[in-house]
């Protein structure tokens, strides 16, 4: 990484994921070129459709090449839900995840905030703004579980949630330094520590360490069925929210559909300790039923972009983009617009 | 059983526990009684409070005679959230845990309707009237983990979701079975096949397998993540939900929060195969803030006894109390009543 050029790979994925991918990548582009800044991108073609075609999923050497950029762009995976020729989750777990794990994304980063007149599906949504620092490399997403006599009436099929002091640790602790830097500085670990013993366990002494270490942040817990009630009833009490990697793939599309819907929802793939570059999605899929027809919002990738740029440094292009964005939605009548339309507006007010 | 006694087990608990069963036993009694059933009742003391004067949990005489009961009304157990002199989650594990699990309560019945002018958080809730049939004697509700290296820095913890054919298809069938006796007949199932690809297979495939029983009930999946979205957007699709006992916990809550809070929200474990007897509940918890104030709202501990009444063929009993709590909750008008003058008030209504 340059100051003055971002060496970008963009992954487009399937459904909606290029539609939305072409409108981030233009604001993208104009936002840091106003700030001298040369945006190289390398498109690489991943995904379903890729899968069908080829048989690959995620290749090593495009791994390898991955790498060498600065951050990933990456639009969204997923074949049509009735589409049977695809394995089931193959996608999900040979690609995306794989990208998760491989390259270190521990923190991901899921804001939320509710902007003036976007519908919440709530009747009283309150002030809405916290973030979700979902943990990213393990918890019952490793993949480590088994079938024993599949098929047979005494099948006993396993899913194990692996937690480590390392794992855990270093989630926490980005997300206490994230709400010192927020003005009500409140963290609230999210778990189920009395079911799930062992890691909530770790997870909740975990939490009491670290707070040792910024005296200036609060800090509560709430069992996960809990923190769903005051999703719904009470949002804006949350700040900061850490959570495991399961719990935090509930919580935050929960938290899309209350601050208007996932059309919204950026999300960051972040490896804090920057030894391989981060990744920049939307949390909604590639929603076949309407690829390809100029439907879906891109929002949710151009603010993906600005959690990029913030990675990255640019803070100024970062608040650009956003300030635009905010007085975009702000502004949103329930017309219908392209996709396109979307970002044409979003970067003509750059 | 017979056909004119019913002999209760009676566990009120703590916190609120007491007040709030106290006006169930009050309906169920009056309910019974018109039909010329006789309500044999035995307290049982166990619980947070319990387990600070004796350090008992649930012993295994105590368990033994509830088995020797027809069925098993059930309040809340917990400490205060701050009290430091009761070990963390035991009493929900060694005693409320211990129950569902030794008496083998497969089904956990938690039913979600929101009438006519209960406040739900939602701004356009639709009808809502499902069921979730939640399994509630495995998944990664088994207590099966560990901690390697506890405390250093090399700490390792896992929790192992077991499943098996015998425990998903028996909850499974049950569903298909609630469903075909519904209106709409639809079964939803929820999981996260796409990455518990062990255990969700293992659900998908016993719902494929069990829907060929049931030709008559139509089916579909949804994702964990996506199932809480429709929970606040669409709550009127769902019919009758199943799922594991973990996604269950949560969806429930959430599924309470929307028809109006959890002072509404009536579950039952039981056991289909009426091996050991059911225990009926209210989804909340022992609420300590409010408890001894008559603040409580007793009504989804009314609504638990009905469910016992008709999981023990007590319909028309079962009917009329639920006739007289929807009269009542759709006469409430924010003005605050006593947890007894709403029993009262249900109980003069039968
Ligand atoms: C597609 C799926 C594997 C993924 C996840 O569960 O993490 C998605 O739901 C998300 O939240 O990004
Ligand atoms: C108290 C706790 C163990 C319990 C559960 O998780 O099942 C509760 O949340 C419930 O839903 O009944």
């Amino acid at each position: 990484m340059s100051a003055s050029s971002i060496n970008l790979a963009v992954i487009p994925g399937d459904g909606i994921g290029p539609e939305v991918i072409a409108e981030a990548v233009k604001v993208l582009e104009k936002a840091v070129a106003a700030e001298g800044v040369d945006l190289k991108q390398t498109h690489y073609k991943l995904g379903a459709q890729h899968w069908l075609e080829t048989g690959e999923t995620l290749p090593d050497e495009v791994l390898a090449d991955l790498r060498t950029r600065d951050a990933i762009l990456f639009g969204a995976v997923g074949a049509a839900p009735g589409d049977t020729r695809i394995p089931s989750g193959i996608i999900e777990r040979e690609m995306l995840l794989k990208l998760r794990f491989s390259l270190d994304h521990f923190v991901n980063l899921r804001p939320s905030r509710l902007y003036g007149t976007v519908g919440s599906p709530l009747a009283n949504p309150g002030a809405i703004d916290f973030i979700v620092v979902r943990e990213g490399t393990e918890g019952p997403y490793v993949g480590n579980g088994g079938t024993l006599r599949g098929g047979t009436p005494h099948e006993v099929a396993t899913e194990v949630s692996l937690n480590t002091a390392h794992g855990v640790e270093r989630v926490v602790r980005d997300a206490f330094r994230r709400a010192s830097d927020r003005p009500r500085k409140h963290v609230t670990l999210v778990h189920k520590h009395n079911v799930l013993v062992y890691a909530g366990h770790l997870w909740k002494r975990t939490v009491e360490a670290v707070a040792r270490e910024f005296p200036e942040v609060t800090h509560d817990y709430l069992h996960i069925d809990a923190a769903t009630i005051f999703m719904v009833t009470d949002p804006s009490r949350f700040d900061v929210i850490v959570t495991d990697n399961l719990f935090g793939d509930i919580l935050t599309d929960l938290a899309a559909a209350i601050t208007g819907g996932i059309g919204l929802a950026a999300s960051g793939n972040i490896n804090m300790d920057r030894t391989a570059p981060s990744m920049f999605e939307p949390v909604h899929g590639s929603a076949p039923d309407i690829a390809g027809q100029q439907k879906a919002d891109p929002t949710a990738a151009i603010l993906s972009a600005v959690l990029l740029l913030d990675h990255l440094g640019y803070t100024t292009a970062a608040r650009k983009i956003e300030a635009a964005v905010v007085a975009d939605v702000e502004s949103r009548t329930g017309e219908p617009r392209s996709t396109a339309a979307i970002g044409d507006a979003i970067a003509a007010a750059l």
